[in-house]
């Protein structure tokens, strides 16, 4: 049984608190730090079991039971809070992005150079049950060789403009995802992008100096061609699908819904919505992926997802950003 | 190249013409014969290619000329003029039912007896692209050895009052398709038939001595149950569906609609309605059973259904009949 | 916070179990009970936070600190213990069913007489997600009124014949579930019974006095007409759906499996069978049964089902017994 | 009743034989041309009704009494013959693309200047049940705003090297229709073209100097995104498939297949594969261009598509293989 810190007591924290009580046998959540620590969070925190609630991170890192964190603040923190916990002997379960800024990913490269710890990333997607069975379905060779990679990733609705002003811009906020799985499904590295961009959604955006939709195509290193499509805004709720087209077939994925009801009237057939939020379609994932990096400590197996996992959809989303600037086609060994 | 006569030039008479113009190639239709032809009807047929119009369907008969006819009038002439059509020498192909009255049916029977001709009955869903699908799926044992068999048939609206009271009654006027279907998917004949109907759609069919819905449940020879479930009444359009379950799986048909375009937005995932009416459903079936009986005739085949075909449908609508009026369950052989 | 006993540790004793530690905040397991209780099983129970285990559940019965029990024990000590845990006046969650005995289940009626006990029976499916989206677009008169309803409930594999031959005949063990559903989704009590029964799966399950297929249809209080079909064994896993067609349109749900991921190649497009197993069809309905019983004590509100929601699947069951055996319709009230 | 000629009695010039004969109420074919003639194909036209089989499309263009003629002999001829048949005073029906050269399209709209002459190109998928009913959702504005558009047309099988080496190049010959198709969907016509293409099906096709398969984004004037996603060779049959995603809500129409049977089995849930075929997914919407072409021309009426239909989806390729060949976004101002 290990014992586990969190850091960062937001929606996403509490997340995985909850995964660790409920689903997890092998680990507890000793301990919760947040600088904004508010009182029913504390109470919260407290009927799920956890012993120690602080404002400070440090306390947890100083605490020697506890083997591992989760690091889940605000994402400028990810890769400083990253460091210093590796420097603690911690193992790092840390939200994605690391950082948006390569140098200092480097430095959390350079950190676990020589120990032994895991550090892993948090693109929950790989752990959804949709997306898991097609890259099963690609890896076993069932379709042949990947050759064209659809991606669609839509948000129900639009951050505040406020969120979007320090977000790093969606290639690198919510695109990242879909680069994660993009090299997820191809098995393989990006070598070039190229974006069409556009600010259809909301000017405000616009004018905080962003994009709201775009296409996104990419060429593999396995020769494949992935295209993601990006909107900030789904009137039908978040719609989050993949296909994957190769030498001998296609598997793809539709999105999941609260039931498989159908309704036949006079007005069509209609059955019901994608589910509309985040937490609704990947609470599964958000368990998965931490019971593997709990897994991968207490038996020493490699963790599904690295450092270097990280970066790489930091440099797509980087090359990303590059190429809407440039209206031009960038290669990932540009921003290297 | 035959020449065909069709006697009754009313809606289904004028999509049997239809079907021969355009898509039977060894056949024409020679002429054309109903005791209230009209002059829209008869400069349509001309239109058509029709050589003769007539209001005397006997001139059909009497013309040497004409190798087959087709039965398309009212149902009370269907086996009187049968029998005319074949102590003629015509080759026939009757509408369904053929008659309600056993009786007439074996009149039909007797004067075939010692001919070569050809005697197809009209159910033309065994030409469905989806059933066929179905029953091909069935018969080259995919699903092993059938155990239930499930026919959903549920029409757009109500028939009028007036036809209600000389339709024979809901069993044999509309359940007979699904009868025959029984029989095409289980590939062998009824035991025992039990009905549990009712009358909720339209108060008038009830106090027309009919019911408008119903559960009918057969037990066939090779041990398979069928349950048939029928409505004069669907708000969503015309329901045309059948589920075969076996010992080593199932294979199951969905409606057909105008196009596979599906909406999404805030109210749902919509897809379009299954197709309303029988004649936009069908019409591919109804050319494809011309079709195979000018071929029977052409290359001297069997035709795909013959006049025993036309007799067991009969044979489960009356005993459905009587179980309805008895309250249990009947067997085929009390009705021979 | 309520204290709990469960009386039976078998496999769905583990699921209420489980179900109460993760999800039930309200109540926590004090108690387990069962006459097998073996070492592995008292383990696992310490484990997941069980105070007391024990092999006699009248240690729970007469501990005052446990306020309710959930009765998981073996189907003949259901009515009895029930009886017993009344007067010991612990509320009760009682697995289906309560008794093959309407005597029985007559003396628990008896035993609440008088008291302000809540008695749930483990009707699971009327929680589950897809038959709460059914039932609710009935209850909102998305379709009109009820005309016709089609419960298909076909298992996995057959059970053992020691446990045919225990189990009360297939009507008592698994059309029950069936019987319980046809009246969620009516909106009230059948009237009439009609069974066509066969033996088609395994001819030891007909040696054993059995049948293992059968459609069974009803007449229900408003009129509706039900239809269930039942297989002990479906080679493409546990199928469960429901269709309920009305005077203004139909509701319909589909199966559940494990991912949406569709395959498209040269042998055509394949999606997952159902989910094989009914633990996890059903896993989130039985931890749903469990919250609104406990959420019934904690706030006093009416138990989703009481006991005479216990008591009519019976006499369902037994007049579907009567119809196969008598071969023919058979009324509710011939069984009170 | 307007008579008509053919030009090019191959494969499409049969189709429209066909469908004139068999749907087209107002024409007639009098005449087909074809340099290849031979017995077979003259033998085949006279049954079909055909008066006069030639080898000389000259005959045709000099026979007062045929109207209108439909170009569907080989590609390097069609505008020529065009402006041939405008001058002889025909309406014109040519099968796409009018010519890959920019000034010959030009010679052909300026032969109609002052004519009232119809000139209707061959993009047969806008009258394709599902297409249609995705533009009209579209159109009626049941999706809002368009903002991001899919099209997805992948060939079942790569052509002959021989006639890869005379097309053109696929994005003339074959993303030419997909062209049309954003047109179609987007209500307006493309301002840039990026194309990512990769030779990954048969290096013959490489070696031809052509791509076989690529995806294509473009920017269209109302600022909607548009991407293509083309392939050669698709193992599962001919996927034709599009989705219109805006500001309120999606259309997306999935493939048709030949029957909606499905089989459950051990293995999964087995749909049909997509038709395989183009002639059989499309045969409908070759009959439907065909007579609202007749129609145009006798009800004098604005044909679906025009000369500037034609030399749009031209431009669109001509820009694409720019795009590939430069390796960069490409503004469609920049080919003309």
């Amino acid at each position: 049984m290990i014992k586990v810190g969190i850091i960062g007591a937001g929606r996403i924290g509490k997340v995985h608190i909850t995964s660790i009580a409920t689903r997890v046998k092998d680990a507890v959540v000793k301990s919760v730090a947040d600088p904004f620590m508010n009182d029913e969070t504390a109470a919260w925190a407290k009927a799920m079991g956890v012993e120690v609630v602080t404002k400070d991170y440090k306390e947890i890192l100083a605490d020697p039971e506890i083997a591992a964190v989760l690091i889940c603040s605000s994402t400028d923190t990810h890769s400083p809070i990253s460091v210093e916990a590796i420097k603690a002997g911690k193992h790092v379960f840390c939200e994605k992005p690391i950082d948006h800024d390569i140098e200092k990913i480097q430095q959390v490269i350079d950190a676990l150079e020589g120990t032994n710890l895991k550090y892993q990333v948090g693109f929950n997607r790989r752990f959804d049950h949709n997306y898991e069975a097609v890259q099963r379905a690609v890896a076993e060779g069932k379709i042949g060789k990947p050759e064209i990679i659809k991606i669609t990733s839509r948000d129900p609705e639009p951050p505040s403009i406020d969120y979007v002003k320090v977000s790093g811009g969606m290639f690198l906020d919510m695109t990242i995802h879909d680069f994660d799985m993009a090299r997820f499904l191809a098995g393989c590295d990006a070598e070039e992008v190229y974006v069409q961009g556009a600010n259809l959604v909301d000017p405000a955006i616009g004018e905080a100096g962003d994009v709201d939709t775009a296409v996104i195509t990419m060429k593999m290193e396995n020769g494949a061609i992935v295209v993601i499509d990006n909107s900030r805004r789904s009137a039908y709720g978040y719609d989050q699908r993949a296909e994957v087209f190769g030498s001998e077939g296609m598997v793809a994925c539709e999105n999941d819904s609260q039931s498989k009801a159908v309704l036949s009237n006079a007005d069509g057939v209609t059955a019901e919505k994608p589910l509309f939020f985040f937490l609704e379609r990947y609470m599964d994932a958000y368990g998965k992926e931490v019971s593997m990096f709990i897994d991968a400590i207490v038996n020493d197996k490699e963790a599904p997802l690295n450092v270097y996992d990280g970066l790489k959809p930091v440099l797509m989303g980087l090359a990303a950003k590059k190429s809407y600037e440039e209206h031009r086609p960038v290669k990932i060994s540009e921003i290297m």
